[in-house]
């Protein structure tokens, strides 16, 4: 992949040696394989491989990052054609991309600008960056690519050098995608990965039905405690059978719990009967992951926590639009007290394996990397959301190694649903990384062939270790 | 207004290319006029243009930066000449310069060393550092400096460049200085902003006595919620017609309510009764807050919100001398969970404008930079108080940069009552703004002609932008 | 002591003007004596002055630093050594030394590789790092050395030029090492430390029978609150007559209290009685808190807190092998909130000091900073526990200098068991603190000489003066 009309020495350091030693380790990484053990593209493109419709549907629409910044500066979501739920007809294809191409200044010195910068210059090959007078040659120029069979789903997994790539799915979901990609033998370039929240968390939309739901799929009575652990069981062992080796759970708090029995079945009776208090939605989403820790320490899957995002706190976009429109915000987050319970339960037992991502970044230091650099079952994710761009790992670099070391974090994942960002992602990171060790070797902290070890580990053989790849 | 003793790199990065870029993005800036959209200077100072008294009552005694720090090594604040609640004799003048020059090297590495260099250097044409042996020669040139016309407070507003600067003023202030301002044509030069924290914090001094207050000024029934409201609809419009744009609440916490009606009404009534309970005085705060943003609504004041300081944590100091003398310690702000019930209310409407400023960095990248790069009505303030200093503003680029964007960042304030550090503190807001602008440029984020741009809109339009002026 | 096969910039920075800059200041400061006023190193070890026994039992066995890393990858804590309480038998000597050979690797980036590689490098003559490769010819040399006078205890303080260490001292320590210390003229070079947590913390393992043992050292009354007070009062006279000139206490939390004699009563006659609720234990340790205050007044004594860990979060480790193995995790800490009674009691009086210690960073800027840059008594200790690393002093002195200044900061504090690593610790701090100060010279921030000074406050009269030594 080129780098088209970005320059080759983005995000390295200024400081010349730091920079030629930056670039040195960069060379011994760019090229690896990407490992993409977490994210949120959707099966059925790699499934039916059918071309991308057109720049706005494959650039803007999903993207959240972006539809955000623009609605924060008055640009109604309509003209950006994200959907009503109330069916009303919002704008289509060349007037979204000139909605974006009058704004995108908006973006300068966010990590949108690299993302969308790198696709459109390195993948889509753009001439140059968006601005409101080549909007329309832009648009053209990239619908008419995404008509050539190179730019199809199964074609750009290949360009872009995707070892291998998860996919995240609700723990109802048929996996027919998984299914038609198992038939194509695609199994293991994509896999899924096993989200219950759908039926742990007592807050999601349609809980009860859902976990009745889960009842009839396995055949399990999920009116009694076991029954439910036991259906889980069943869809994990599914969910296997198309690649997956990981669970993701995205809680409100870090919060866990380990009742005992006859505590953990008049929960569940609670529950079933009518809406839960907030504190026993709690108590049941924070026992359920201990369970599922437990499940993990049965079946060998890894078991990742994404804690702390409080979730739709706009009530009227909510109800205009659903979830996922940009106005979840995290919130401070206590994982000492919160994992306590579980970690006492099945912390020490062998095997197990717990991927930590969270987005109150004061706990780097103080939580995350000493509990990671003490508990064997436990590794840090890498920055998460609003934290996955420059300055973001930077902070997480200089927080979290000093006291993790290097082998208790999980690599990178790119946890998107933009799929043409995900190079770009990558290479943000793999960037990072290299001007971060660069800056260790210029400052006589570690060799220079210690260095390139850290940062073949962080960019590729870390991720496949812990997500047992 | 030349550097004097100051070196003209100052602030700038060491690595030689990345300081040329700066240098030359701060050529582009350092001359735009100074917009002060908040402050506490006092309006006397430019209604009556009476000369300053001496070194000592201009520089020391007013600066709470200055004297708190002197405090912690043991000089008492009589030496200092900070007033005394019981009238008991306080140091003047000379010898408070002498107690100043004595301790000097004690801001070494602080924002009050650059501050008063500035001050001293750039403004008062002092020729080296505050020293013991020269402080008596500095001390009568300053005084002979002050005797000048081109010293007294109009004449330091035009030489400074303030295009406009706003004072915060109590809502039952008669804004007397602004009459007096508005008949000499200098409303617009100098504005009011409405700062109501003393009869909608029950924790105020004389809290029943300032509403009742409030009541008779306005003509309207206090008593009854609506009234209360009223009375303040009409302060506001009051305080417009001396150039408020903009409306500014000091609170504990970043805690809001949106309560029924017969709640707000009984809540008032308890309020009248005699003292409030610390939650009741919790939640009669936090539903002035939503009623502010509703008549920010009506009346498009923007809303300024200052939270998370714990005013007056030293009892006996607070005994001797009243408040604001350097014992307000920030506290953790939830701003997510405390702004929810405002913002589902009002957040939403057109028009609605509301700065945040935070004492908590914790929250820049995890809670601020995300709301305000999701809800329009949201703006961050800058670095606020002791966070206004070279580091502060390098965290607080850092982190609120790639998730809030340039244009969610309401520019500069220098919230200062130390009138001649204005000049002073703009210029290290400019000077980090250039740098760290210089930074992405020389890491290729964005190109220099953006980063002119960015440096434009951060020194002057946004803050303009964001005040309505 | 020379650098070995270290290299004699490390840590300095990059750029090339500010790393000579910090190289100049370096050479200022770097053969000052150590001050080493907190510490855990054996008061035995100084008073028999016996050889210590090999590589593994002093360098592996007692560094939790080591042993919680090598753990959170699956070394069992059977291989390196570390004592169980079953007294089941576990790794010695050579078998633990090549497991941390085997291992060493994940240390890169870490402070430990700084400190064992100093420690083998400058102090005991090995010629590289260690590897699985030289691991059996290392350990023999070290073994070697170890047998020379010149390794033993009281020979390598000369060596290290240490001018005083402080150990930390139970109250019910018979302090015979230190009387043995005493007898040969060595108190002053060796001191001990007032540390009463176990007889004021209602938590603490046999906290009712050492509270009883602490009146029949004392012939105190300490079923009555005010004997055990006058309990305390005895032990600390006699703790300083070994040379003592501070207490230490450890806490989970910041909190103080301040109760009326009657209350502190009734809850000592609770604590006495049987188990504490969490929240009167709280209580006890809180008001013990604000007593200690109250002797330091009177007898002049430092008072030392070390806030904020969450001790033995690892159930299943510690009933296997004790405290202090790991698994102690910081936690959130209000300073403000809780300090507060301490303060307003005691906070004002001449003479009191007392030294702060966070494992909440984001408590520098926010509380730590403007608490000590107000209350004459306060000062910030350094970065602490996992924070003692050269990131963790950047972020140290980047947010606590700008609003403490240098000289409410008490210098620099060890705080080992690990007695080698000292030198190499001291050495990382003079190294960041001439690194900080570079930047703010090459900045034009501070004058070189006015560096110079800092520099030396910071490595060493600071300390003296904060510790009263």
């Amino acid at each position: 992949m080129t780098d088209g009309f970005l320059h080759p020495d983005r995000l390295f350091p200024a400081d010349p040696a730091t920079r030629a030693i930056a670039r040195e380790l960069y060379e011994t990484v760019k090229d690896l394989p990407i490992v993409s053990p977490h994210g949120h593209t959707e099966p059925s493109w790699f499934a039916d491989d059918t071309p991308f419709e057109d720049a706005a549907s494959l650039l803007v629409i999903p993207d959240h990052y972006l539809f955000r910044m623009l609605q924060s500066v008055g640009v109604s979501l309509d003209a950006l054609g994200v959907p009503r739920l109330d069916g009303m007809p919002v704008a289509k294809g060349r007037d979204i991309w000139r909605t974006l191409a009058a704004h995108y200044h908006l973006f300068h010195g966010t990590p949108s600008s690299l993302w969308v910068d790198h696709a459109m210059s390195a993948v889509l090959g753009c001439d140059e960056p968006l601005t409101p007078d080549n909007a329309d040659r832009l648009y053209d120029h990239i619908n008419a690519q995404l008509k050539k069979p190179e730019f199809r789903p199964r074609a750009l997994l290949e360009s872009f050098g995707i070892e291998t790539i998860a996919t995240t799915d609700g723990a109802l979901d048929t996996l027919e995608h998984h299914q038609k990609l198992a038939a194509d033998g695609w199994i293991g370039k994509v896999r899924s990965t096993y989200r219950p929240d759908s039926v742990t968390d007592p807050d999601a939309p349609g809980f009860r039905d859902n976990l009745i739901r889960l009842g009839e799929i396995t055949g399990c009575d999920v009116t009694k405690w076991e029954g439910m652990i036991d259906a889980h069981r069943k869809r994990r062992a599914f969910f296997r059978d198309y690649g997956a080796t990981a669970t993701d759970h995205g809680v409100p708090s870090a919060f866990t719990a380990d009742l005992p029995p006859h505590e953990k079945q008049a929960l569940l009776d609670r529950a079933l009967k009518g809406p839960l208090s907030a504190q026993d939605a709690e108590l049941f989403r924070g026992q359920m992951m201990t369970e599922m820790a437990g499940l993990s320490v049965e079946d060998g899957m890894v078991m990742q926590i994404h804690a702390g995002s409080r979730r739709n706190t706009n009530a009227r976009l909510f109800a205009e639009r659903g979830p996922n429109m940009g106005a979840d915000i995290p919130g401070r987050t206590d994982w000492v007290g919160g994992l306590t319970p579980l970690l006492n339960r099945y912390g020490n037992t062998p095997g197990l394996r717990i991927i930590l991502f969270t987005l109150d970044e004061s706990t780097y230091a103080r939580e995350l990397a000493p509990m990671a650099g003490h508990w064997e079952c436990l590794m840090i994710g890498p920055p998460w959301w609003f934290h996955d761009s420059p300055n973001g790992i930077r902070r997480y670099l200089d927080q979290v190694v000093e006291t993790a070391g290097f082998a208790n974090l999980a690599g990178f994942n790119d946890d998107t649903r933009a799929l043409l960002s995900i190079p770009a992602r990558h290479d943000v990171w793999r960037r990072e990384v290299c001007r971060f060790l660069a800056q260790l070797v210029a400052e006589h902290r570690i060799s220079k062939p210690h260095a390139q070890t850290a940062a073949r580990n962080l960019c590729y053989d870390n991720a496949k270790k812990a997500y047992k790849l």
